[in-house]
């Protein structure tokens, strides 16, 4: 394995700008901007020959003018000035360069013979170039943002390689929304010098990247990335989602990054021999994102259901069936615990339907036995957070009997929901002590349930649907990690 | 086809509670304050012979000693009360009764006796009976919130009936959540007289309903159901869930509702047969729910994508051909039309790549020509609201210049993103005047989407493969009608 150590790439003490513009419409001026608000914590040196400050910074007129040493070089000038400015970084010492411009293979034969010349200059000096084409990169540990969208990452231990600039930056987008942290992200652009394989075998070695994302358009035919990925997987997730998995896909994939097609049923099938999960769409991977970062991964395909009514329980279980997750009978003296606890009425079965019992103690006693339970590798809890289950806002006419009650429930529904942070530190607490995943169903109002991860380190969906596919992928991992290496 | 009359069941002008009560946790008093706290439009008669008044409204002993005629009775006291009930409503001329009380056939011959005691008197005087353990009717024309939980739905025009209470009322949260509004719902409970073929007839009449949905556990082998939706799918879209699918969610749904097996393969062949478009998941059915009542069906299946963004081009073409839509190559003179407003890197296909312009007009101009081009009959429209994608509001340390450019930066994200409404505005008045359907893929922060529906009427979804599904299944429906009847 031929791995490239990229922590100077990733994490540099200090960067040159080059192309920094004053002019707010210009990529030089917004990835700088990006760079600097963030509070980079190396040295940003602007590269300009026709300023002499940007952005209330020192101006350099070149590379060789900047006093200090440089370990990052970002380059936003147009595609033909490119190849001089790789010698520049050369005889600089710049061990890596990010080439935002576009232009390159991308648009053409002529775009191709540049991007040929300006990685063979890069290899030739020891340079490990990231794009061209590219939206940039991300690093937590540096505070380094030098992306052209100005998205800011929660913090955590994902780190994403992807093909299309556009989803990688989405996924931080997402992420943020739902409390799901990056440590770091790259846009591979064109993969002119650095590919997929190696950001993958370098996010393999990194002690803070715990989850790896991609998202992939094209692979060549005998690309390194199986071979990478068959030892990768056996440390750590690599969740994967393919772009141009169809014909219509892949041409357009060819449009957009010059992608090659490769059959669609040998590459899940390398996919699946390497141990890479494959997601099947957008959502998907940012769901997993959030299961494999932040839960752990059960020992087997048993499920426990616990659930507040019959309906929902009934459709975890379809779900379940569906995906391969078997929903073990209770056994008798789980029944006899849980007679102990319920109404006469409840289910007597897995899932274990509460039948409208609604206060949090019960469903709570019901979790742990669920989850202690040795016949079970995970537990899903259905309507574990019910904020905004009670709606008291409106205001009627009506006798003063009427009034004063809803002002009682309203009372009643605020101090009922402030139920859902004990349920939710329960939760995390039973995933740590029982060592198996509890997935949190909401069936709430909103889809994001950004605090329950946040604020609990709780992963919760909306629907079972969504639990179940992440848990899905979760036992498929466990499979593989079993499976004889 | 026995068509039944629910009118003066959804939209009654009297009502009687019947079993009433003051005691906060009794579902006889939470039922009553839903009802009252929502403004029902008729007169409500609380009935319980130990109270004065109940929420400031007289209270009767008795349903005879109500002065004035009751269309409607609600009944929550306990089984075995019930039968004697009916004999009252019987001679009061009620001609609907919502029977809340469980402990009837879902709990064994005993309630399965008193349940099918109750419905052959309530058919005998002529009553049609909700039920028996439901957790009740709601009608946004009386503004009747006669249901368990306290949730307010949105007015709009889908009505609903559940064989799971739980699920019924879900949907009125998501559509609170998502600005989906309802016309009726009832959970259908035991369909101990009214079934769910008798509901669907009625919706499949009421000219206040647009669109049916249904979630259903059991249907009896024979149930006549699907011959009564053969007929009502040419008039009206019909969504249905079907819980109870496989093995373990037939069992869970066996002790939840008591509903038969049926083999799937044998229900979806003939529910498909029907014209019923049966959605695969929960999130499936409020995502289609939204599509059916706010946009268009498509003339066919060949859809336009304009995104801005190449990656998730690709994505957006993969699941158009994963699921049976084409996305048909632009003719020259489309191409022609659209390099007048692009810069000569756009994709020159479809997807129509617009490459990185990001402002307003020429995306509008774009979306116009697609929608317009007679080769596709619907749009997906990737990044049309771009809600917060511009985060400027870090504060950081540093040059009095950079602090100045960020204040500038973040004046200018919020014009920006005031954009939005302009795109918005603009798409639903293209879906007006083409007829076709054009669905918006935010990509942006939320889930849910409900100012996109509420403020603009345009539908939108956060991920494109949830707009493909969504537009598929409206191309299901279409070549469903355009079948020879």
């Amino acid at each position: 394995m031929n791995y490239k150590n990229l922590d100077r790439l990733f994490n540099p003490k200090s960067i040159a700008m080059i192309g920094a513009s004053a002019t707010p419409v210009k990529w030089g001026f917004i990835v700088l901007l990006n760079i600097l608000k963030e509070g980079f914590k190396g040295t940003v040196y602007p590269v300009n020959p026709k300023l002499k400050t940007i952005l209330g910074l020192p101006c350099y007129p070149s590379l060789e003018t900047i006093p200090g040493p440089v370990d990052l070089a970002i380059i936003t000038t147009p595609a033909p000035t490119v190849s001089a400015l790789i010698d520049e970084c050369g005889r600089k010492g710049v061990s890596g360069v990010v080439v935002i411009t576009s232009g390159f293979s991308e648009t053409g034969p002529e775009g191709t013979r540049m991007e040929q010349e300006i990685v063979a200059k890069a290899r030739g000096y020891g340079i490990h170039l990231v794009g061209p084409n590219t939206m940039g990169i991300f690093s937590a540990d540096s505070n380094l943002h030098a992306l052209m969208p100005p998205v800011v990452p929660l913090h955590g231990g994902i780190s994403m390689f992807s093909q299309s600039g556009n989803v990688g930056v989405q996924m931080l987008y997402w992420g943020n929304n739902k409390g799901i942290g990056f440590n770091k992200l790259v846009s591979s652009g064109n993969e002119g010098d650095l590919k997929s394989e190696d950001y993958l075998s370098y996010f393999a070695e990194d002690k803070d990247t715990k989850v790896i994302l991609a998202y992939l358009e094209g692979l060549e035919p005998h690309s390194k990335l199986y071979q990478v990925a068959r030892q990768v997987c056996r440390k750590k997730p690599v969740l994967i989602f393919k772009g141009g998995r169809t014909e219509t896909g892949g041409k357009a994939a060819a449009s957009h990054s010059g992608a090659l097609a490769v059959s669609s049923r040998v590459l899940r099938a390398a996919f699946r021999q390497a141990g890479i999960i494959e997601l099947e769409n957008s959502q998907g991977l940012i769901d997993c994102a959030k299961a494999f970062s932040a839960a752990p991964i059960p020992r087997g395909n048993r499920v426990g259901i616990l659930t507040r009514g019959g309906g929902w329980g009934v459709i975890t279980a379809d779900s379940c069936e569906e995906n391969g997750l078997v929903v073990p009978r209770l056994s008798d003296i789980i029944i006899e615990r849980m007679n102990k606890i319920l109404p006469p009425y409840w289910s007597h079965g897995n899932p274990v339907d509460m039948a409208a019992v609604i206060t949090s103690e019960p469903y709570l006693e019901c979790m742990e036995i669920l989850a202690e339970w040795d016949e079970v590798d995970s537990v899903i809890a259905l309507g574990g957070s019910i904020q905004s289950a009670m709606d008291f806002q409106n205001n009627v006419e009506g006798p003063k009997e009427l009034k004063e009650t809803l002002a009682f429930a309203r009372e009643f529904a605020q101090e009922y929901t402030a139920q859902d942070d004990v349920v939710l530190e329960e939760t995390r607490r039973l995933v740590e002590k029982t060592g198996k995943p509890i997935i949190v169903v909401t069936l709430g109002d909103y889809d994001n349930h950004k605090s329950d991860l946040m604020d609990h380190r709780v992963v919760s969906y909306p629907t079972p649907e969504r639990a179940v596919r992440a848990l899905k992928r979760m036992v498929e991992y466990r499979r593989f990690l079993d499976s004889p290496a």
